[in-house]
C-alpha cells in the first residue's frame, strides 16, 4: 500500500522543496516498507531536483547509520581507507595499503568481491595460497593494533538502507545523481568506521562523471559532506584511460603489486600508488605536505619498509609469504598465447573495457554474484600508448586454460588498440586534487 | 524484474529526450507487465522534463485505444461530449445536454460515478423515479440516433491502459503534469466515441491548475492534440468558485436543472450552460459562430423545446416524465433546516469544498466506491457572494434525513460563508475560452 507520508516526500522534492532531517531519518529507517514505485518516484525527483548539502549530509550520516556502524574506536590514531569507482588492472589498494601502513598510517580495508570486467581487491588476495580476507572483526581491530593494516571482505551489513536504494537506483535510471553517489560512496565508508576517506573519481567516456565540472561538483559534495560529518575526505579525479601497469588478471596482478612494492613496478602505478599515498599522508596529518608524504613513501619503497609490510600483512591473514620471492606459487595460466598487431603504428589509445572483458571471457571475471573465477588467467599489456608496434609484434599476452575461448579474447584485445602515425603519449592520470585542511584529530 | 527496454525508456525521459511513437507504443501496451517502480520513476521523469506535443498526441491515442473504442459511426453528424474536473453543485450536464440535443447537436454522454465530496451525473438521475443509466450500448446508439441524447454509467473498459497509469499517478505524486493530464482525459473521451469536446478546465486555489498561465497552458495542449487526433476540443477555463445555482444534492440539482431547462433556474447556471452550448454548437458546426449558438439555445429554453428534449431523454431511458411537473416524485428528506448567519454583513466568499462536505456529511457523499447514496439529503443555498446578510438570517437550509448528522454540517456550511462590510460580487464564471476552428466534418 503506498504510504501517506511517503506521498508528501516525493511532493516536496518534485517542487524543488528541501527535505529536514526528521523527514530523511524516516525515509531512511522505513525504506524497506515504502513502496518501490513510491521510492523510485522520489529518486528521480532526486535526480532531477538535487538535494542540498545539508540534505546530502542528512542522507549519509543517517544511512552510515542504518546498520552496523564499525567501531574503531581502540585502534590508536586514524584510520584510512580509499574508494574507487573501480577500472581495469586496477591494482592500487595492493599497493597503497601496505605502501600507507609501512609509513605510518592505520589503512582500515573493508573491499568487495569484483563483477563484471573489474577486479576486486578481496578475489585477486585470494591467488596468494593461504590468505583470508574472510577474518572476524576482532582479528581485523587486533592487525590495525599491530601491524597497522587489515583486510577483510565487506559483509551485507554495512548501511542496509543504502543497499536498498542502489538496487532501486540501477533498475530506475536514477544512478546519475550528485548527491545520491556522494551519499552512497561516504555512507558506506563511513559505516566501515574510516575516518580518513580517499575517493578516486573517474572522469570521461565510460565514467559516471562524463566531464571535469561534473568530477569536481561531486568532489566538492564529497569534501563539504565529509567535513560536516568530522570525516577527512581527499578526492582525486582521474582520468579512464588505458589500463594501469601491465597486468590485468588476478595472479599477475598481485605479482605486479608485490614488484612495484619493490621498487621494480611499472611506471604509471607507482607514481599513482605514491601521489594518492602522500594525500592520504597529507590527510591524516603524518606530514604537513603531500610532496612530502610521497618523499616519505618513496623511501619506504627504497628501504625495503613497504615490501616488509606486505609480508608482515600477507602472514597476518594466513597467507605464504613465500609469495614475494616465489610468485609462481600463485594459480598459473597452461598457455601464455600472444596477441600480435595486424598493422604498424604508434599505439594512440589503448580501451580499458575490450581489456577488461577479454580477461573476463578467459575466465577472470564474474557474470553474477558467486560464480567462480579463475584466478590465473589475464591479459599482459606488452605495449601502451605511446609505443612503436612493427606488424605481428606482440600487443599482449593472454594468460589461457581454457583453449576455446582464445578466439574471442584475442579479438576483444586488438580490439583494444588503436594504432596511428603520429606520436602520443599518455594523458596525465591524475586530472585534478581536492583536499581540503588536514584533521587535527580524531572527532 | 525490471525491464531493459522500460530502463532505457526512464533514461531518455530523464534526459530530457523525446520518445517515438513506437517506444510509447511499447510502453502502453506493456504497461501492466511493466514494474511498477519503473513506471513511477518514468512517471517522475515526465512530470520533471515534460513531453512535446507530438509524444503528448500518440500518448493519447494510444492509451484511448488500448481497450475497447466506442464505435458510433452509424450515428449520424457529429457527437458531442462534454468533461469537467468536478465541481459541487455542478449540475452542468443535466442543463447541457438536453439543451444541446434540443438544438441539433447529438450528445453522447458517458458519465461516472460521484467520489467523495464531488456528485456525479450517473447518481443523480437516479433521483428520477425508474430512470436506468445502466443500459446497453445498442440502445444507447438508438438514442443517439432517435433522439439524439443518450447518457450512460461509464464502464471500466474504457482506455485501460489510462487506468493503469492514473492509479500510479495518484500515489505517487505524479498526478500534476500537463502532458499526463491532457492524454488521460482526452484518452478517455476519444474512446467514448466523441468527436466534439467541451472540457472545462477548472482553475484557482484548490484545483488542479493553480494559475490562469498553466490552465491556458493545458488548453492549448488538449486543442492541439484533438487537432492531431481530428477531434474538435474546445476548452473552457473557469473558476472554482462558490458552487453553481442554490442546489447542492441529487433530487435538489435535478429539480433545479429542469427548472434551469424551462427558464427559471438560477442566471449562473442558466448563462454557463448557454455559453458552454453555444461553443458546443460551433464546434460542432451547426452555427458559425458562438454567439449564434447561444442565441439558439436561449430560443430552444423559450420555446419548450429544451424541456420537451429533456422529458423524451427521461421517457427513452426509463424515468418518469410526470417529474417535471412534480419533482416531488423524487426522493425528499425528512427535514428541512435552516442555518443561521451568527453576524451580519456582506457574503464577501462562498467556498465550495466546506458546502460539499456538509453535504457528503448529510449522507449524499460516498466515502469509497459503491457505497450507498442517501438522494434526498443535500443543501440549499439561500445567500451568495455580493447578497447582504443580517444576523440570524438563513444562509441556507441543509435538507436532512439523520439529524445526529445535524451539528457537522451546520457547522460546515456555516464555515464556507465569509462575510464582511464590502460590496462583493462573484467572479465571471468564464475565465477563458479557447476554440479552434470548427470540424467540417467527422473524420
Amino acid at each position: 500500500m503506498a504510504n501517506p507520508s511517503m506521498l508528501s516526500l516525493i511532493k516536496t522534492k518534485r517542487d524543488g522543496g528541501e527535505h529536514s532531517r526528521e523527514e530523511l531519518a524516516w525515509l531512511v529507517s522505513n525504506v524497506k516498507e515504502i513502496p518501490d514505485y513510491q521510492l523510485s518516484a522520489w529518486l528521480m525527483a532526486v535526480v532531477l531536483r538535487g538535494m542540498t548539502i545539508t540534505e546530502t549530509t542528512h542522507l549519509t550520516d543517517l544511512m552510515a547509520h542504518s546498520g552496523q556502524v564499525m567501531d574503531l574506536s581502540d585502534v590508536p590514531g586514524l584510520c584510512a581507507d580509499k574508494h574507487s569507482t573501480g577500472g581495469v588492472g586496477d591494482k592500487v589498494t595492493l599497493v597503497l595499503a601496505p605502501l600507507v601502513a609501512s609509513a605510518g598510517v592505520t589503512v582500515a580495508k573493508l573491499s568487495g568481491r569484483g563483477l563484471g570486467h573489474t577486479g576486486g581487491t578481496v578475489d585477486k588476495v585470494e591467488a596468494i595460497p593461504g590468505f583470508t580476507p574472510e577474518i572476524p572483526i576482532e582479528q581485523f581491530k587486533q592487525q590495525l593494533r599491530e601491524i597497522q593494516i587489515a583486510l577483510a571482505s565487506q559483509t551485507g551489513e554495512l548501511a542496509p538502507a543504502d543497499g536498498v536504494l542502489y538496487a532501486m537506483r540501477d533498475v530506475t535510471a536514477t544512478v546519475e545523481s550528485i548527491p545520491l553517489i556522494a551519499a552512497s560512496v561516504l555512507s558506506k565508508k563511513i559505516a566501515s568506521g574510516a575516518d580518513v576517506i580517499l575517493l578516486d573519481v573517474k572522469t570521461g567516456s565510460g565514467a559516471f562523471m562524463k566531464d571535469d565540472a561534473s568530477a569536481k561538483a561531486l568532489a566538492d559534495t564529497m569534501m563539504e559532506v565529509g567535513r560536516r560529518l568530522s570525516k577527512q575526505v581527499v578526492c582525486v579525479v582521474s582520468e579512464m584511460g588505458q589500463p594501469l601497469g601491465q597486468a590485468v588478471g588476478h595472479s599477475n596482478e598481485v605479482a605486479e603489486a608485490i614488484l612495484t612494492l619493490q621498487g621494480k613496478g611499472p611506471a604509471d602505478l607507482t607514481e599513482l600508488c605514491v601521489k594518492l599515498g602522500g594525500l592520504i599522508l597529507l590527510g591524516a596529518g603524518a606530514t604537513s605536505t603531500a610532496e612530502a608524504g610521497e618523499a616519505k613513501l618513496r623511501e619506504a619503497i627504497a628501504s625495503g619498509a613497504a615490501i616488509e609490510k606486505f609480508r608482515e600483512f600477507v602472514k597476518a591473514q594466513g597467507g605464504d609469504p613465500r609469495v614475494i620471492e616465489s610468485p609462481e606459487i600463485m594459480p598459473q595460466p597452461r598457455l601464455r598465447v600472444p596477441v600480435e598487431a595486424t598493422q604498424e603504428g604508434i599505439v594512440q589509445q589503448l580501451d580499458a573495457l575490450p581489456i577488461g572483458i577479454a580477461c573476463k571471457e578467459l575466465g577472470g571475471g564474474r557474470l553474477f554474484k558467486g560464480a567462480p573465477l579463475d584466478l590465473a588467467v589475464g591479459v599482459e599489456l606488452m605495449k601502451k600508448v605511446g609505443d612503436r608496434v612493427e606488424k605481428g609484434e606482440t600487443l599482449a599476452y593472454l594468460l589461457v586454460n581454457d583453449e576455446a575461448k582464445l578466439a574471442a579474447a584475442t579479438e576483444s584485445v586488438q580490439s583494444a588498440y588503436h594504432l596511428g602515425p603520429t606520436p602520443a603519449s599518455a594523458p596525465d592520470l591524475i586530472r585534478a586534487v581536492y583536499a581540503a585542511e588536514p584533521v587535527s584529530g580524531r572527532s
